[in-house]
């Protein structure tokens, strides 16, 4: 019987593991604050529950703040689960401070989905310790995909380096884009252009979607152009979607079913699940040399000495970062 | 006499050194360059400067894109040119691939100061190979302030977590918002309520501003009774600007300037600058863990091996992380 000062003295472990393998909201929520403060319980919950089941489609949609996803994935998902789907939704937000439940904007443009008994919303810093992306999101997705839900789609808020990670993370990725989103040069810049396997365009009845729409087109044939030499058999393609005029929603669900059955045909579904196990056990590394050396080198006088004689100009900080190492990794 | 692949065989070191010291536009360019592809040669560079030079003011603006950000720097250069004031402006891309030289989007909007003798612009990818803010970031603002600029602006697109990481960087930080930034809930999501020193509300002349205004207001009420308890002497303050309409842009150089002020007569300046040593020395030592030591676990068959064991599901990647990192760091 494993104890924790976040839980309740009456809050059994096996009490716990039941209610995440029947996907209580209140055991997966505890469970996820575990996951979130990096609790020793939160791996002995993994632990109990790595390897027995099969992995949840998982669904990436990112752009730039108001673009409307947030109003999207509720119109995509009331669809969904009326086919009895188990949904997750997981907010990742680019703060690092709020946490805990989904955001009240969120559940406001989630009207439709927040209290159906088959959704569960969650929102997530995206950031880790170490920089990189959080590796609670990752061990938060084996909680639910062990919970038994079928899909869970990846919010998140995407111009970042980070945020485009998560969307790798994800089988599908869509990115949304919307035609007044300002500095049109903006997308140009990102390489959300290279991992979305699905573009959007939404509130396509807005002025300027025609113009978007041409610079999306633009973009994808220099990218093909780029790519010819790759034997890529999935084309990015573009849906114009409108949820004030309510039209478009049907088919991006399609294009997203499309590309499922595309990855299932292909093995790319197992080939990228085995590629993000790979990222998560990268960033499990880093964080844990975070944790346990960097924080401890910190401590050390030999760390304070050679700050003091970076601030003093006597040496670079890169010949410091070299001799703390020499000292402290065996290689 | 040191060369390296990056060179031409023309080109020595003391020449190149001579030219950074001259703030000459190819050498400057060639060293940011050698600092961004972590050239060896890039080391004995800053290794040869380090030490040597007042650090420079550094001014972090961001904001969400199409905010106006480029404009706002061409106007507030503009001014602080006639005082003969020497001016880097690094623009931090979220994208990780397009580097070298500024975009032709950021030249056009940076018009008036673009080819001006005294301003050097240079654009630089955000995140290094570890995830954190890229180290080559700092790197460059320590070898302009060797070539004698007085002034970095660092110009960054942010909601992401290493966006504000660069604003942190920064001396003073203004943060720029517009009236129509889309999802006005946004804002209340990011970190950058807490970083920013100045408040900029462009395209004031839009409708929308009013609104805009008084939820800017409303969280820095929020914010000082927040943290009532600390003893902050400098209140985040917020200026209206339009450079369509023109005005603002004195008040805000004059914000700038009081910040500044007020940052050399507290020593927060002097503050600032340790701390943001001591994060260059943590973003070098992720760096080289990352490339050196992660870099060579992965070639070795324990890490396929956990790894085969993490995806047909023996063990968990918490426990291969743990495995891997017992054997080769020294605690």
């Amino acid at each position: 019987m494993i104890k924790s000062s976040c839980l309740d003295n009456k809050y059994r472990f096996n009490e716990l593991l039941t209610g995440i393998l029947d996907a209580e909201d209140k055991e997966l929520g505890r469970a996820i604050s575990l996951i979130e403060n990096r609790d020793k319980l939160a791996y002995e919950i993994l632990k109990n529950l790595y390897g027995k089941f099969n992995p949840a489609y998982l669904i990436g949609i990112t752009g730039p703040p108001g673009a409307g996803k947030s109003t999207l994935i509720d119109s995509l998902l009331t669809d969904w689960l009326k086919e009895n789907k188990k949904i997750a939704v997981i907010a990742v937000d680019p703060s690092s401070q709020i946490s805990g439940g989904a955001f009240l904007g969120d559940r406001i443009r989630m009207k439709n989905i927040t209290n159906h008994k088959n959704v569960f919303i969650r929102s997530m810093a995206t950031r880790g310790s170490t920089g990189g992306l959080n590796p609670a999101v990752y061990d938060t997705v084996i909680l639910l995909s062990a919970a038994g839900f079928d899909m869970i789609v990846i919010e998140t808020v995407g111009v970042g380096q980070t945020e485009i990670d998560i969307v790798r993370l994800a089988d599908t990725s869509v990115v949304v884009a919307v035609p007044e989103a300002g500095d049109e040069i903006q997308i140009f810049k990102s390489d959300l252009m290279e991992v979305g396997d699905i573009f959007v365009l939404n509130k396509a009845d807005l002025p300027g979607a025609a113009k978007m729409e041409i610079m999306i087109n633009q973009l994808f044939n220099l990218k093909s152009k780029t790519n010819r030499n790759l034997d890529i058999s999935w084309k990015p393609q573009l849906v114009k979607t409108s949820t004030y005029e309510k039209y478009g929603i049907d088919e991006l669900r399609n294009k997203i079913i499309e590309h499922y059955n595309f990855l299932k045909e292909s093995r790319l579904f197992e080939l990228n699940h085995d590629q993000v196990i790979e990222k998560q056990l990268i960033y499990l590394l880093e964080e844990k040399i975070y944790t346990d050396f960097i924080g401890k080198i910190r401590n050390c006088d030999t760390y304070k000495q050679l700050l003091e004689n970076i601030v003093s100009g006597q040496i670079t900080p890169h010949q410091a970062a070299d001799q703390l190492l020499k000292k402290n990794l065996k290689l």
